[in-house]
């Protein structure tokens, strides 16, 4: 046991989350307010936007508004998704301090997704990656499928790691291990984590896991004990993967946070005010709260 | 990390969870249904019914005609809750082989779930064990808000102990431990049930665990570490405490099941047919299901 005594929350909420509800083009307003929210509840690093082509992913289109609309705070970190060349530099013009690039562990994922090799998505992120860096910018890197591939099932523990390594030779300083479709459990979990760790020390690692199956807060469990300290989690379990049948959600913040106050690992984050901002982004989207603290809170 | 090999689940849909539920009394043709589906996914234990009075729970009102209703079947156990001497007659009548009691570690949730304290609580099933002992029969013994009371907060673990120590002395062959509020974690139950160890042996506990703020895979997988090797749960989430703000729903049993094929921990059960099971019940009931997994494999 070798829990840590502080851990770092990467909201994915406005980004990964949004993105993935159905439904309308939420306003940029909306979405500034919602992060304003979730900044005010104690939240360090906020994965804010996408800077993709509004033709493929609309609820994104409005990722410059919504980063000129953020006030700079201290102790904030506002990301945004940046997987191309054409998307760094629209980051760049709008400020943006820290990108992320999204890479896979499952060839079959990869070719269904972006219809290429994982070899030749990674070469794609090189220029991305070499440009973020040179302009001062910190490149984080998600590894998604880690846990289980929609098209080719269990994902050996090696292939994540070696994927993981070449994103973290690459530049990226942390990289974020992806349950996307949620069927991972504790050992698994955990031997996927040792894994990837006999390449990239612990504290450059966190873990981004879907609660499609209702394991994710077991699995995160798993990686505490494993002394994992970064957890990506999304306020109300907003969103999910849209490339995978039944891929319901993110694991919801709040109830990542209420299991990280109940191990009492400090987190700085108000959990009355995240919620207040969970309900305040579920009331926008007329949608119920993906978060069973949320649930209980309310009820 | 002492995983079990093996785990033994008490199916408590039929009766914890069918008894929280809200809504119309529900048919005896479709108990026996019930029952029979989650024998037939090999469920070996199920706790079928409860022998109180229909005044207070009108929905067991049919326990005699239910438990008439099941065929008998080698390796399935079919238990009923019989709270009071009234409740074991009428048991003992219907053929029960196995009957289960109910206490509290929480003073204030004793006094004002059955007016009376805790020793008084105990004094009472005196005369129910002690007549249940004799006629052969074997009985089970819950111990409920181990983890919190919803008037108390905190429970000392050394409470917990102190009652589950008393039941297991007046007979009862296994103690489960019941996080009746959902407010535990994983420490909190870890500590709760090394206490609980120190007077009774492992392979005589049991951990009931509801899924309030969504934490009881991770508190079931954090004792399954201790060794603990038996598991209430319901099918599709069913019921929960009608006592207690929120409490919506014991931890599904699909989602147990599927947590503890992950860890290759044996169970006996067919996850298809228990999700089959789960189906039934929440149509009949026009409810969705409680289950994650359930939900993940209809989308």
């Amino acid at each position: 046991m070798n829990l840590p005594s502080k851990v770092r929350i990467v909201e994915v909420g406005p980004r990964d989350g949004l993105q993935n509800e159905k439904g309308p083009i939420i306003d940029t307003a909306i979405k500034v307010e919602l992060i304003n929210r979730l900044a005010d509840a104690g939240l360090s690093y906020i994965e804010a936007a996408s800077f993709v082509s509004p033709k493929w992913v609309p609820q994104m289109g409005d990722a410059a508004e919504v980063i000129a609309g953020l006030r700079p705070r201290e102790n904030v970190t506002y990301a945004a998704l940046a997987p191309n060349m054409k998307g760094l530099e629209a980051a760049l013009e709008a400020g943006v301090k820290e990108v992320a690039v999204f890479g896979a562990a499952s060839e079959s994922f990869t070719q269904k997704n972006i219809n290429c090799s994982i070899a030749e998505s990674l070469q794609r992120f090189q220029p991305v990656l070499e440009t973020a860096l040179a302009q001062g910018l910190k490149v984080r890197g998600y590894v998604s499928t880690t846990l289980g591939c929609p098209y080719e099932g269990d994902i050996e523990p090696r292939k994540v790691a070696e994927v993981s390594k070449q994103l973290f030779d690459m530049g990226c300083y942390e990289i974020s291990l992806g349950d996307t479709i949620g069927t991972g459990t504790p050992l698994k979990a955990k031997r996927m984590l040792e894994a990837v760790n006999r390449e990239i020390p612990m504290n450059q690692l966190a873990a981004h896991f879907h609660d499609t199956y209702g394991q994710a807060l077991a699995n995160l469990y798993a990686v505490l004990e494993e002394g994992l300290a970064v957890i990506d989690s999304a306020v109300a379990g907003l969103g999910g993967c849209p490339y995978a049948r039944g891929a319901s959600g993110n694991v919801a913040t709040e109830d990542v946070v209420y299991l990280l106050n109940g191990l009492q690992i400090e987190t700085g984050i108000d959990l009355d005010k995240l919620i207040s901002a969970g309900q305040f982004i579920t009331q926008q989207l007329g949608r119920q709260s993906g978060s069973k603290v949320a649930q209980a809170w309310a009820g």
